[in-house]
């Protein structure tokens, strides 16, 4: 068995780890870690644990965590703050995977200009392997520090990588148009996330300044080994769970949709969480809620010289924490699926 | 022209209160107040007024307020801070509707009790009237200081008073079972108005405490002339706006649908935004949404001796700031409906 | 492996079962049938099954789904339907788990009234049994044909048994406030169904006629030996899944909640899919939503006369086909909690 | 008074309608149509309206409606219904302000091809004036046949028709990606509007051959006088209502936003409906809920050669009837806002 750590359990993505978990045969969870006014069992934060895991959520201490002879420790805290934890933990000979932005940018000024904070580890950025296995499945399998990717960049990077890879895209400035639900803003007091400021609502947010961009246009321009032009805007939407990606690629030439799809379905071959979606179809949120997946469908513009590509994923899961669970499953040289639906 | 000040304009009440003003042909509204961080004009936190409202949000303080001439004080401030208020601008002359609960129970110490702090101006209790025009429409016309009844409270006592009323009900508790939305909750941070915590869920809470059980009780004896023997349940559902109050209530005698109607008719015929449905017709939320409305539909257990009785309100209009407005109309001895939908 | 057939696939109910059964470890899905234009591919209809389960949606027809070597029959079929198949399959010497109403009424009159239509296998009726585990897990052992109750009857009937079990109930009418999310009204094109119509709605409906009440009285009077007084009122609210109940209950005489409570868990201490919370707690939908249990809180009046008992279920998991797959453990002498959550 | 027939006033633009004329001091509603079983009054259609309008909704007669004495028609029919009406209504001298896509496109044949039907009026073609306030107001003072427009094309012209006015857009495709609520599907039944299709679910449609399409290439390429060159993705979203327009414009030069806004503000300034946010705001759909009026927001990509414009409309108010009273007030030289907010 994997004994398991998960700093920051009382998050969205801490709770969809603990989800995740509780049902991965080769994982005991062994300890878990929240910021909370007092110790409690994650059971009482979250009564859909009762009976199922009445484990106490302790502050986060490493040498406590450490007693606890866990193997992998998941990083489910906020940005600024997985960082200070990342190196005790790796120090220690700790598996490491952090859902946090704090390892993705191997630029630590960007990191500082995006962020807001200081990058006080800089030199654990080398170690760090961006955990896309779609894209870095080897690198992954060595790693012991893994930065799991954003949600946005997860379904941004898989939509129009295959395209970039090929070298077929254009001078066109790469337009993506995200749409997220809620719970990836985080749990957490806010007003701008009350229901009553949510619901029959909408609207783009953090317009060209949005954290993510950096991470988004680091993995395209390793892709395309070479600077791409991308136009990124991230939108909120009135559901919980749930990312769709249309992504405006302007291409080199025309093409035509089967053979862009036979592109996509060659590239992801052996994806086992990518489905690309047959000619007429495309994804829908619900087709890949609580799930891993990542569904694509692809279109053109009438005169074929744009592809519209279109991405969907649960952000908790693909997004975060299945992605996390499918790092971790690449590390031991498990099924990548194993525990994941 | 009747001169208004909102003071708490920038809750969900304030909001409501500003979008039925505006467009209310005998008003003019000259004094908003908020606690901000620093003073904003109202369409800077609500782009919806954007053109229409610009006035700036001022600090509440008691003489700016005064300066600007002012007939009428509407309160949509928290519990306990109304208080503070309404006795200043009653001394001046002013009139003030409060939206709060502090000047609707008439004993103390139950306010005490259920509000959790001193009551410092019992004194102001007496000259208190409880705007629920339904009920009390000539008191209202010359009060001064009108305590603006509570959501539920609305939607209950205007379900069952005519069966008090017209002394049909049984010794069986009379069980309301009350469904509100969210922004009877409040417009502020807080986890558990979460658009995650709310869309897809649904609860009971404040059972057997909540405070607006003594202000049902005290509307209900009073009706009755005896003490009821109530069980309010609350219930939040993941809604904006409505509240549908199911009562279940034990009759003395059988009786049919056909009667029950026609009593209700009667009862409200001089009430013009309370709908009676006719048989085999319940309210929906919809129904009421956006309006002052109180729509009613009525049914009978198979054995006839219970009456269910469903009710519904928009808890921002009927439930506050339209019978705040209505309340205001009838002081002012205008239609009750004007400026209200 | 247990080979099983899903008749009714492309309703809200027959995908769950899909779900749940891909990640059961016993079950082999053989047969899909669904009544559409043109035979098609389950993951066409569901494309979050695309990969997964790719198998073809045919036609019902008795013989051709029992070409498959089928063990066991899950009719997920519209009610007056599933009367007609389920004595073929039985004939034949399947196990027969139906999710309709056809079998869970002993008193074909009764159906005939609620159902509209006649009962045309009164004789099968004998041999049913309903597949309430919590209630009759010794008789499902032995069983051949199951009728899953109802998502209504599920959350009522767990709700109040102990208290009629123990003779605790008093002469009030036990009165049930239902609030149902809007898959429980199946998978069909409906204007009332309609997003328009029940976002930012809700409603009570079918008040006394809800086909659900006979059900719900008919096992509430076998438990309490005699006939109950039951006032049942059902709800729509703007949720997709779960079903929270509000039940009220007068009691013999005065008792505290923490002998309730320990009541509720020594009745369902077999029971692993019944949640009893502590003193204090009350269920909410999210606490089972996605899982196959039924959360249970236990609150009292002021006068300790009347019990204030909340359930919450997931209305397609313990509502439904969570039941189904538990039922079927049952049968096959697997843990009741195989392949559940 | 104006004297207005509605026909088709049981969909959710006919409701709209109503709502809105029933508080126009200028407007008496003196006929309603709709296709029902049997003729019903439209407050038993929709309860909201129970005591302020209980006219009957007949069937559409046109000598029926013509006996009312009115002077303006609403068509809120079906497209490909309308066209057989209007000529009608119009050769009797009435005002017909057509909500359908029926006399929008001036080119009968692209109607032909993306409405799939055949167009029978061309003659009136010529006659019809597109609808859109904020660019024809001139044209429409003296109109007889209004074609409203659509509501994507509304919120899709609002966002770039200053840019193209100025001849400030560049060679780049104009990417238009368009979120919508479901009312603008229309009031009927369908399984892809069932709530628990919607809920909780987003997805991408009709790429490239929605029916707006069309309208929307033809409205700006008569505002830039040439063909441009667009690539328009609407969107369903989970909300009752709104649209968000995200628009992507590549420009000649560079710019910066301080100077586009004051470009939108003057080229807007006869406009009381449109709202053109300050630097640093975008809109959101909830800033134009419930009203007539289109806010738009403005930003730029780092390299200055992008606008990224968002509007926001109700789909139900700019989008559809809003707008179509606005259209009627200019055609009887009232004020354009009478009756709207």
């Amino acid at each position: 068995m994997i004994n398991v750590a998960i700093c920051g359990a009382t998050g969205y993505t801490g709770l969809e780890l603990v989800r995740i978990l509780l049902n991965h045969p080769k994982v005991a969870i062994k300890a878990l870690t929240a910021k909370l006014d007092k110790p409690a069992k994650i059971s009482e934060v979250f009564p859909e644990l009762y009976g199922r895991l009445d484990m106490v959520c302790e502050e986060l201490v490493v040498n406590q965590v450490l007693k606890k002879k866990i193997d992998v420790v998941f990083l489910a805290l906020p940005h600024n703050v997985s960082m200070e934890y990342a190196p005790r933990f790796l120090d220690k000979g700790k598996v490491v995977i952090d859902l946090s932005a704090d390892f993705r940018l191997r630029d630590a000024r960007i990191y500082e200009k995006y962020y807001g904070q200081k990058h006080i580890y800089k030199n654990y950025l080398k170690q760090s392997v961006y955990g896309l296995p779609e894209l870095y499945k080897n690198r992954i399998k060595g790693a012991r520090l893994i930065a799991n990717p954003g949600c946005y960049p997860t379904g941004s990077v898989l939509a129009v990588a295959p395209l970039l890879a090929k070298n077929l895209v254009g001078k066109d400035k790469i337009i993506i148009d995200a749409k997220s639900g809620v719970t990836g803003a985080g749990r957490r007091a806010a007003l701008y996330l009350h229901f009553g400021e949510v619901a029959e609502n909408m609207k783009a947010y953090k317009v060209g300044v949005h954290q993510h961009i950096p991470e988004i246009e680091q993995e395209l321009n390793g892709i395309a080994k070479k600077s791409v032009n991308l136009l990124f805007t991230p939108h909120l939407v009135p559901l919980k769970r749930g990312i769709l990606t249309t992504a405006y690629v302007g291409l080199k030439k025309g093409t035509d949709v089967p053979k862009l799809i036979r592109l996509y379905k060659s590239f992801y071959k052996q994806s086992a969480f990518v489905k690309v979606y047959d000619d007429g179809s495309l994804p829908q949120v619900q087709d890949v809620v609580n799930s891993n997946y990542c569904a694509i469908g692809i279109a053109l513009s009438p005169d074929k010289r744009h592809a519209i590509i279109v991405s969907a994923i649960d952000n908790l899961q693909k997004g975060a924490s299945g992605q996390a669970v499918q790092n971790m499953n690449i590390v031991y040289g498990l099924k990548e699926t194993t525990g994941l639906v």
